[in-house]
């Protein structure tokens, strides 16, 4: 295995966030499922920006988020994903070059426009995401330059790409060629629901070896396996899958393999303000530790690191040094 | 004096925060005056912006994040700023109308895009400014209605507008029109540079009752009576304005009158995460109290407690409601 130009490469949607606080009726009212990411189209993207109250616009986008959290610990990073040359897609671009990483996909001159995420915070911390996929849906193969891929020691995708139409063919491109340079893949369920249109694919792709190192929740895990109970579902997880980690919120995450399964508590917190991006970082902490050689446990730690920073305010992106963060918390790497 | 169909109407610069984090040296660097407002043009704009990290961006203006304040005690409230119909100013009348606030001024359709204010946050939670005005530039007279300001118990304007051309003629319009009402105008200095700007017409105002109520920090007093001794400076304003508060940070804030001198003390915080907006919601909590009718010292403890929201997060609009706050911190009204 040649030395890695970058420690992790993302692929995902590139999405800006609009994220506004609401009482639990107005998901009622609008007909939004609790924690879920719903997808829309344009004429619901207006309706509920018209609803909503008083918003901050920030960039998003789930795994563009974990990559500026593994650049955020000091990592070499780059992502992939499409934008449009709009005003919002400047500030994607311009965010995500300004946390350090490398970011080159050209964007979209023509068609919709920059994919936006209506995210609603209700009192409890708990988000409810509403994407307006846009201009992400034009994610190609083409997108994936396979020079930049084989140069990264783990590459790290989103189900979610599972959404725009040709986006998993990038993906699976990507995973072809990181395997024969003799890269790690890995895959975030993303959603519950996400894992609900795709279970046979995602399951596909962990049990055939497409995917090394797996993400999930304890929802998306109950979904994969269609099961209520977390000891079977994650038996099974065991089985199919290489590496995984299962995050629980407040009850920390799991770490398996097919010989071990570790715990790691979360980092206790002393209010949620937005729940959005909590996977996101923990998956962050966790592959930037991982790149750095250290063992799963020291990586969940960091993971539960970032986690707990980013939920602690609005917003899905990093607003200090995670690289500090862990120094000052007895976690260098 | 009728019944007022506002509590309290606001006239400023309608602007988009930018908001991001850097070291003091980025301000070296970039020959910024740390805690100051400097005026840009649209190309030092778009350098600061290329320099800049990661950022938010969030509907601000010093006025209107007071507005939205006052709102977000449970009053009416209503703005006049202006804004260009492109997707920043669309962002502002969201997030402006979305805050409860009656927001009717007519936008510009060609001529300099909506005003940006670029805020790079040092460590120390101190804000550095760096304001394009924009479409902010042409706020003329005649967007002041007399109907809307009339119908007011108080109106406040921002020093900042002495800036744009032809917005302090809107000032003196709106400023006659209340006192003709029998209304109260109330005035925040904004910055000790803006009072360097305009001194001599600041203090006219002040002196000659153009201006009922006066709001500065320790800095625009100091700039205003050109003296580094606060008691100097207190006794002073004491003397030229019928009502003023003067905050100071941590140390709270003086109300003086010419018969009394109070102090408030300041609410404290664990960590001043972003001050951008505590001098905007702390005079949001006074207005609130006075439109109410508390006296001056429940109203200043109102604006200590909303200052104290604001500054534990980005951004300078209040993230939880300050109605629901204050009952909580026993001071309801």
């Amino acid at each position: 295995m040649i030395n890695s130009r970058y420690d992790v490469l993302g692929i995902g949607n590139a999405i800006v966030d609009v994220i506004a606080r609401a009482e639990d009726d107005f998901l009622i009212r609008h007909d939004m499922h609790k924690g879920r990411m719903a997808l829309i189209d344009e004429a619901r993207a207006q309706a509920i920006y018209a609803a909503m109250g008083s918003a901050v616009e920030v960039s998003g986008g789930s795994a563009a988020n974990t990559i500026v959290g593994v650049a955020g610990f000091g990592a070499r990073a780059a992502f992939v994903g499409k934008v449009k040359d709009d005003p919002l897609g400047k500030v994607f671009r311009h965010d995500i070059r300004a946390a350090g990483v490398d970011f080159e996909t050209k964007h979209a001159t023509s068609g919709p426009s920059t994919a936006r995420c209506y995210v609603i915070v209700t009192p409890d911390g708990e988000r409810t995401l509403n994407t307006y996929l846009g201009a992400a849906q034009d994610l190609r193969p083409d997108d994936v330059v396979a020079e930049q891929v084989a140069a990264a020691g783990i590459i790290y995708l989103e189900g979610y790409l599972w959404d725009p139409p040709q986006a998993k063919e990038a993906f699976r491109k990507a995973a072809t060629i990181a395997h024969g340079a003799g890269r790690q893949v890995a895959l975030t369920l993303s959603d519950a629901f996400c894992v609900d249109r795709y279970r046979e694919e995602f399951l596909d792709l962990i049990r055939k070896g497409t995917v090394d190192i797996v993400f999930a929740n304890e929802r998306e895990l109950h979904s994969l396996y269609q099961t209520a109970d977390f000891d079977t579902a994650l038996k099974l997880l065991r089985e199919d899958a290489r590496l995984a980690v299962v995050t629980r919120s407040e009850k920390g995450c799991v770490v398996v393999t097919h010989e071990r399964v570790e715990t790691v508590p979360a980092n206790p917190v002393e209010r949620v303000v937005d729940a959005t991006g909590a996977g996101d970082l923990f998956a962050a902490g966790f592959l930037y530790g991982l790149a750095r050689g250290t063992d799963h446990c020291k990586a969940a730690q960091l993971g539960a690191l970032a986690a707990a920073e980013v939920i602690q305010h609005i917003g899905a992106r990093p607003e200090v040094s995670l690289k500090e963060l862990a120094e000052q918390n007895g976690l260098p790497v």
